[in-house]
């Protein structure tokens, strides 16, 4: 078997690929520190998406682990996630970053964002997303602490971590490398790196 | 100055009102065991909508306290938490209820439901809501406790607890009183009831 064709997640950017019921996306820290906001939606129905508040209320938990099924909208299987080499540590709690969340931090000009990386990740392969679902944000080091406070951690993950999530209906899902480099969300060095990906037959 | 009109949200029901910029709304749980779900919409552009994984961002903490500013899709304010009698446990963690949910659990007829409830809620004034954001869930339960679980916990507040919201703008406000009678969410009982709200001008 040769081995499946590598994929670049560029810096910064969004991609979206489909995948039929079945088949598989590993999804490849390379560098090590770079959060992929994740995203899935039914080919047939792109209304139906991974909800993270109805993923919550499924696995009675805030973070998914491999083994879980992750569910969409209408609380039904889309993705199993199969395997993660990484400690397991992902994020549900945040939303994607977007214009007004850098305008928030300062920014006065535009800056890279995952929101209109989902727009354009899908836009390259002709489709147009209902909205901004909360994404699955892997990698992403939200520790929830006393009180209920959140903090935003570095990712604990190193190079070459990888999650392996299988399509259990036929999906698209998206995926961008978060620019965020503002806070420590990438890693310390604030410096967002590519990610890659392939697609498992 | 005269009392408030006192509006009944019937049990297993939705209502919705708007407020102008600077109103407020009281929310009473009149029996003391009741989760009131909350959305509330831009009355300009009903695309932008309260959003709880926006809101945890913002404030670096999965529940809201009395005194924070609850932020919309454009992280900007759109409900100030103005005033909690409660002991201030509510939720932002879990999406509303709906057709799905209950026939996971086991129902074969229709079941009341929060997220057709926003819709009746808002149908009633005449307004279609985008779809059903994840809701804050006043009053619902939810701990979150060791290896990021969570449990169906029972609401700790006392009869006539209350909270009051005030509109930072034009502002569409969806309530439903939560018609879960399988989990304990609205009590040991499991028998949700009515509520109670007065809009504050």
């Amino acid at each position: 078997m040769t081995e499946p064709e590598l994929h670049t997640l560029p810096a910064r950017r969004g991609r979206a690929v489909r995948l039929k019921k079945g088949e598989s996306i590993r999804i490849i820290n390379t560098h090590g520190q770079q959060v992929v906001d994740t995203w899935a939606f039914n080919a047939d129905d792109l209304r139906e998406f991974m909800s993270m508040e109805h993923l919550r209320a499924s696995l009675e938990r805030i973070f998914p682990h491999a083994g879980d099924m992750l569910v969409t909208n209408r609380r039904r299987p889309i993705l199993a996630f199969v395997e993660d080499s990484s400690p397991g540590i992902h994020d549900t709690l945040m939303a994607a970053c977007d214009s007004y969340r850098y305008g928030l931090l300062g920014c006065t000009t535009y800056h890279d964002n995952c929101t209109d990386n989902l727009h354009g990740g899908m836009g390259l392969i002709g489709l147009t997303p209902p909205g901004c679902p909360s994404p699955l944000n892997l990698w992403m080091n939200i520790p929830v602490v006393e009180g209920g406070r959140t903090q935003w951690g570095e990712p604990v993950s190193k190079p070459g971590d990888y999650v392996v999530l299988r399509a259990e209906i036929d999906s698209v899902v998206a995926m961008s490398a978060c620019p965020q480099d503002i806070l420590p969300i990438n890693g310390a060095a604030c410096s967002p790196t590519e990610a890659h990906y392939q697609v498992l037959r």
